[in-house]
């Protein structure tokens, strides 16, 4: 009998059912630095500092700790180059290249609808009915 | 000149960018109970209560602040339908219907590499090198 806070990944995996392990692999995945990691790593390989910048705004502790998430849920390879001084490269796995792209395809649709979502958000605020 | 803080829907959207307002439309969208709101609804419309059912684990609260969220955003209507108790419905707008495709797609490639995703945790977790 296993505890009910504990996901188990050999049932079919279901993002519905609360201790689904799924939700939180999307939430890594779909976070606000997860998700944006993942875009930039697509574009290519990155140098920490390099990616740093790309991911504009986060911080080095923030953009730490999302890279070791998604090194562990097997999206992200760290690869220590043997130079002096020693340089760290991130990049995609093959999973996370596969996730990357249904990502960047969401993005981009997000990204097309701004200015609607803008608009719509300014009829939700001054609805004189709300 | 805008404020530095202040999104710019006039410009290209760009995620990258930090105060590109497709963030926060990204993070409404793909936060645990935004995503799983819009997954359901994706299926058909809901009455409250039913909608709370479907997505397991979501409290009344943050249930109501979500899918006011997403109403504002313009990817969720709401109905009140002329009865006896009066009754809500929600459903997906046309733009909401077209993000949920990619979000479902997402959704079913990270159920689907759950498995492959905790083979990895295990990896990590036990690398004595680490």
């Amino acid at each position: 009998m296993s505890a009910p806070d504990v996901s188990d990944a050999s049932l079919e995996a279901d993002v519905f059912a609360r201790n689904c392990g799924s939700r939180d692999v999307l939430q890594n995945l779909t976070g606000r630095w997860g998700l944006l990691a993942l875009l930039a790593l697509s574009e290519g390989d990155y140098r920490f500092n390099a990616l740093r910048r790309r991911v504009d705004g986060v911080s080095e502790r923030m953009l730490s700790q999302t890279l070791q998430t998604l090194e562990r849920d097997g999206f992200v390879t760290r690869t220590v180059l043997q130079s002096i001084p020693p340089r760290v490269e991130y990049s995609l796995t093959d999973l996370g290249r596969a996730v990357s792209v249904s990502v960047r395809s969401l993005v981009e649709q997000v990204e097309g609808a701004v200015p609607q979502v803008m608009a719509a958000r300014d009829r939700y605020d001054t609805d004189p009915d709300r």
